[in-house]
């Protein structure tokens, strides 16, 4: 993530992966304040056996880009809002993060969609994990369930079904 | 994709994807106009081992959200413009793309970013496939000397260097 | 509706349904997290004789076209705002709901604008029923003395007429 | 529609009204221009039987409103391109269409999507003529049919399928 | 003014043209739900000898367009934000009041911008009477005052001036 | 006018003035590179008995704001197009005219709205010229005809009405 | 800055200069409010050695365009959000501000972004002044360093790295 | 700049450097495809004695800023449209240009606005060079008497002045 302040989004993300126990690494660079570091992370990374990169960033969000241009692997966009609320709040993140050149592809999730983050980094990582794959099916089944019992949680409210 | 007037932008993502040797099937079906085919063409895609889904789709873009609903592996949405120009276009595709409700994420790429779908799911499909990995890699190289032969096009076009 | 966070926006169509004595049925549903489910609830709407599918959902909010794929019933969109403030708040609803390709309208009104869906479904249901008619043009006639009192409040408070 | 400017675009909900045998009356007139005139061509519809009003109109589109304002049929807006591009073509009309205030609804569709306009009217309709929803299943078919012809049709230019 | 709920922001309008001295009468019509006291209220307005018209509204701000469409006196709209806040507030009613057809112009101030329609009113009527002209003049200038002083109190308050 | 591009646009309101035989005079300065020369026209005008100042710019059109702010005369801004096609082009332009701080109002009219801009400032001359508002009548009377005319020939192509 | 309004987001700015030790004058003056005494202040700052100007506005923000039509010093334009929030809220000001006719450049930084308006500053001024390039390179290492710290509450916080 | 394409739109730039005599170096280089060589061409141009770099680029447009995140002289960014036309051409850019994180200022220039970045970064070295703050003065009054001159041909265009 780029800043401390984007922490309790990423949060999200991390509660994800934790819930289906993927095995993963945090820390806080940004792509402007801390150039070579990025570098040295995503290399670091590549060494680890780091499968997905994560990055999440707001306003002139370069972040997902710049580790994108730094490895083959596949990188996933969090555009974030800022705390600063504009006209263009998170969706300067939304651009900045989607619209990358042909040849450098940024997976961009929904903004401030972290959880969806690393929903898509199990998705990826499944492909070789037939146990994974089939936690997200069983989670797609609980999601089923959840909305289903909002719908009871509806009727037993007073609505008509 | 969605129409058959996606053609020519998807056909930069199957250009890629030939170029990488990926094997790859594609069809035409609406999210609104054949619900069901949707539905088989995904079954029938995780039957045949479909490792990736690329959806490509103008203006309410609701095929990849269509298809992400129906399975759990990762699913690539390339917005698209639609043929008649407005204030919206595109963007309306990036949004009904993108921002996609927790539990079900579409990795989307730019507005018409169809190579990139294919870079995207040829990084994803590399993690279990060192030699693909390794053809990523020397496309970047590529890439790389392609931009340095532009800098020097430039140079002889007269620009100081 | 496709979550229960939407609860208090839709509950202003329920207002209004209740107040024109229209039957109606609610239910929740997403159409990304439980795609079979829609099938069936539209199904069953049909046999149960529904006239007008009201579908309220937020950011890529696919609902609505959803079911218009599934019934040639007409279908009336809510485009909601999400807990979430972005740039885009609402934006990304409305553009997903109201541009529907060519065969499968959607009919979409104000972002957040449930009263309106149910007056517009009530509109409809109005063509077969003189007295749903009459009770539109009274509520019309209601609107307009409304406003006349809020123009004598206006006086009352000190304001010159 | 406000202008004959917009007769191409309208044309196409024509096309689809006269496919589907819907007997209709279109006109000119604009809510700026001739407001009178928009009331009585509202009045003389209600009385020559008119179920359903369909208004075209762009930029600062009022006419749907204006028209909604008058009856409590229901009304369509299609918002629509002006010649003149700008950042906000059509936009302007969308907005301008769909933000209606609550009681007076209008059931917006895409930008420039005139057909929809119609196959939406021809919805409306089909709920008092059983031929008629028959004839939309049908509809629906061939739009299904038309859309697996063009995943032959991309078959047979050479894609894998 | 639309709406009871525009009397804050058009409160600002009266505090104006009040310490101008200039008579107004102000009442709450709806373009869409009290299309005919709009008529009523434009044509005894130009019996009681209006000279300008300003209407605020929000959302698909039509008031201004329909007060304009029925007078050929000068006509102000104050684009407003609504209650419900989205992506769209205030840029809703400012398009649908600027982007008026050729023939039926508005004048149109910045969004909330309530006082500027006022002084916009003003200076119309000040080029039928010197002593307004004046009093817009001395406006001006303890505008200027205004900000000077403001200036001396940033560098009272320790700033380096 | 802020530029020789803006001509074309600028002329339709040269049209609407000659028609209703406003003297006028018109010239090229722009805000930003004959600052000075702005000043000196605008107190030239007002030496000269201008009643109106129109003025269209385009991007970051600050010509509307900088006459106002030299005159208490109503000032009337033409929001323009630049002629490099951008996702703000005229938006650009619409917002920095329209969001005038307080005190100095600028009376704003559509993106390339040049006869609106004329049309406004007649129907401001008019308020002391009682043929000038018979003219404006009689060119709504026209307006309306010409709608007329324009479905009488959508009926004559063929048309129902 | 154009308004006290503006204070709180422009002291951002003051802080940085400080912190660097750079001599600096402020004050309020609104280009449209007090056209003249802007040029007074620019011509005044011209003979005070004034290097760099900075000017922070709101909503149709000319304050910077107009110091830079009066000099030939660097310009840079802080746009700002303002109090009252709409849709436009910041954009109006930074295409108002970064938008600039050719021969007039404004440097743009990001919308309330006073503190970096301060950091450019000093990069121009540090071209000229070698132990300020090397105050920036240490800012520059203290920046990395705070991000560094940040990660290490991160992983102190209990994230995995 | 970041792509030949971009080319003809920074040639303006160069065309403005050359006819102030500046002596530059342009070359292409990518963010995204080409990272390391963007930090050796930062590195070689500070050992040539760079002063100002200007970056161009499209989509995403992170090369003002990856320079920036490599240099504390002073960057100027121009945010390019791309040659896909869409709904957020040159917005990307721009917002991805000018929305920096506080400490990197990146200073943005139009949309397309080479002209103005190679004027701004003349006005910056002027600061050291009395002859060249000598030339812009003289660049403005050419400036000035050009719009004059423009003036001058309206007129003789048949303009009333």
């Amino acid at each position: 993530m780029g800043s401390d302040s984007d922490m309790p989004i990423v949060a999200e993300a991390r509660n994800v992966l934790e819930a289906f126990g993927i095995p993963f690494a945090a820390t806080i660079r940004s792509a402007h304040r801390t150039p070579q570091d990025v570098g040295l992370i995503v290399a670091d990374g590549e060494v680890r056996g780091c499968q997905v990169f994560i990055a999440a960033a707001g306003m002139a969000a370069h972040l997902a880009g710049a580790v994108a241009a730094l490895t083959v692997k596949p990188v996933i966009a969090i555009p974030l809002t800022s705390t600063k609320e504009t006209a263009v709040n998170g969706l300067d993140a939304l651009l900045s993060s989607v619209q990358m050149p042909t040849g450098i592809p940024v997976a961009t999730v929904a903004i401030n969609g972290a959880a969806n983050a690393a929903y898509l980094a199990i998705a990826i990582l499944a492909l070789q994990d037939p146990s994974l794959n089939q936690a997200l099916r069983e989670h797609r089944v609980k999601l089923e369930s959840k909305t289903r019992e909002k719908a009871k949680a509806l009727k037993a409210a007073g609505w008509p079904d």
